[in-house]
């Protein structure tokens, strides 16, 4: 099942889709910067969605057994994890799963560690929950745990939890099973509960591996885990994720989260969700095929028009991580300015000299944005 | 233009619906609980969410300056209500947006202030800010506010805020203009800032007239409005609601919202609720005397089968209130567990004796409904 991609057609006028990747920005500029795809719905989703629509079913959520189950069995499919359906809440986004499991876990007025370059609202859920940001940057080249560093940081803060983006964006690191048992063992050694935020992990790409967090032995005792089919099937505007738990420990914490979240998740989310989890995987592979392929393309083109941009290859999700230093002034100003090409300026992500640029596209789209890129340093 | 509602056929098998008030009950059970309107979705709003379903267009919400406009139109038109468009800011449900400005008002650890019988999660959301319920019961025959307890209550307490619910829920009492400018004079006597919950002003019914809190003279300084198209129109499980400010006082508390609610919101949220506040003032006000008539209905029902029920007419909402405390027993498990009628017990309101039977449905599920209910007594 292949999914087809906008095209550049698709970017202007009244085709231009009002979701908020391509309306923040003047209607002249290529968007590649919000996490959102841009694809078709898998047609089993457009179909449920439709269905609902036409039946008026847009009334408040409910996700038992539906949302449980479906995560079930796609985590067995998917990774050979097996997840209790019961271990299931659903929650409206991974924002409100990580507060509230923050929140749960006591974290206000104490360190929340997390490792930059890392997803800007990091820094604003630690925030909101009023604890204090603990920042433990990445290992370089490649991009990676640093493991030293967090045992380190761990028995001088003794954190309230350590959050951990896996795969992680924006640097497409799909972290390797032997630094996810590391960090669990430090995490049990230290006494510090592990908040794993996995929405990424459906867009695992061919080649690697995602190891959930829970299915590392001794995990489920000190982690919960915060899922969503959204980033995969383009379904963030639907509002509907998912904290799971996989022991008693972990349970206790889930209990502890307030009791309407699952009345709060979006119906059309969890229907969308259903769907997606227990019909989308023959798109889900033609996406990660043709990912592959977009990441192919922006690597010749980067090649060809911005030998000076480095980057390392993602092995996950659509986002790629620029290394833009090489280039004179402010490129991501001149990205934008002159060559209406919108880009994130990595700082937002604790990443200074670098750039997020989201290949989620098509290849007109693509190919375009990166020829104006290059046009507007000259 | 007619809204369509369900009819008892709609209730059994496939055709039921698969949102919380549907899905909660057993599948023989007619719920008339949760607060749901069993109608088919207004054309114009249908029409949008259609459109957006075949776009594909599912990613974050964007909602200015679509949203504000379209609430100043509607509030304007409705009420003669001047909101300013840049005064409206996106909350994903009305829970978010009382929460939120509780905290922002720093309510934390403080009594917060409200009337009950009222809607059940106001204790939850007192709750959730770590806030002290602080409870000053509606006066009775007719339901109103107690001005004279409130008096008492601000000064003995000194809340950090008092949470109007106007229209209130469940009682169906439109506060008078003339009761809400001694709430606004008591708010600004002892420093109490205002939050209501108008979530039920665009059912306001034929007769009544519903006074916008900010439109009593220097209300805007002591109050913000949290507002939704979510129960007129049916949109709870899109997840979309706003926050309205009048003054710079206002502003200053919405200021504090966490920065990111806005992309939390519901994207098909934000377009059904624009559809509906900009093209559906027809289609609600056929709504309104549909409503009408099934509260004659339910009057006449009450009458003929459960004499023994007390209720007042609501004069908004589609949710009636009813004084069981001449029934013998406990008649909603009697109704649930013989008639397969599922109402909510006021208890759960802080009104025990008392049901809230939902009547935004079809004449003949309402029908079946009551009648159910009197046999189940028998």
């Amino acid at each position: 099942m292949e999914p087809v991609f906008l095209t550049l057609a698709d970017t202007v006028g009244a085709a231009r889709r009002r979701s908020a990747k391509w309306a923040a920005d003047d209607p002249d500029v290529l968007p590649l910067t919000v996490a959102e795809l841009d694809v078709a719905l898998a047609p089993p989703v457009a179909d449920a969605l439709a269905a609902a629509v036409a039946a008026s079913d847009t009334g408040y959520s409910w996700a038992v057994p539906g949302l449980g189950r479906a995560w079930a069995g796609f985590a067995a499919r998917r990774w050979g994890w097996a997840v209790d359906p019961a271990a299931v809440t659903a929650v409206p986004d991974v924002e409100v799963g990580v507060v509230e499991v923050l929140r749960a876990l006591g974290a206000r007025g104490r360190p929340v560690a997390f490792s930059p370059p890392v997803y800007p609202p990091f820094w604003a859920w630690v925030a909101v929950v009023g604890a204090v940001a603990c920042e433990v940057p990445l290992a370089r080249d490649p991009w990676r745990l640093d493991l030293a560093a967090l045992d380190r940081a761990f028995a001088e803060h003794r954190p309230a939890a350590y959050l951990l983006c896996s795969p992680q964006n924006p640097v497409g690191r799909v972290h390797e099973a032997a630094e996810l048992a590391e960090l669990v063992a430090l995490a049990g050694r230290h006494g510090v509960p592990l908040v794993v935020d996995e929405i990424h992990s459906p867009l695992t790409l061919p080649g690697a591996v995602h190891t959930p967090l829970l299915t590392v032995p001794g995990a489920a005792d000190v982690a919960v885990s915060v899922l969503s089919a959204s980033k995969a099937f383009n379904l963030s505007g639907l509002t509907c994720a998912a904290v799971v738990s996989g022991s008693p420990a972990g349970r206790a914490v889930v209990d502890r989260l307030p009791p309407d979240l699952t009345s709060r998740t979006g119906h059309l989310g969890v229907l969308a969700s259903v769907a997606a989890l227990e019909h989308g995987d023959a798109w889900l592979d033609g996406l990660l095929a043709a990912l592959a392929a977009r990441f192919d393309q922006l690597g010749d083109l980067l090649a060809r028009h911005l030998p000076e941009v480095g980057w390392t290859r993602p092995e996950a999700t659509y986002l790629a991580w620029l290394d833009v230093s090489a280039l004179p002034g402010d490129p991501v100003e001149a990205f934008l300015r002159r060559g209406r090409v919108a880009l994130q300026d990595g700082a937002r992500f604790g990443g200074p000299g670098f750039a997020r640029l989201n290949a989620g596209t098509g290849p007109d789209v693509l190919a375009e944005a990166v020829a104006r890129m290059a046009a507007a340093l000259r």
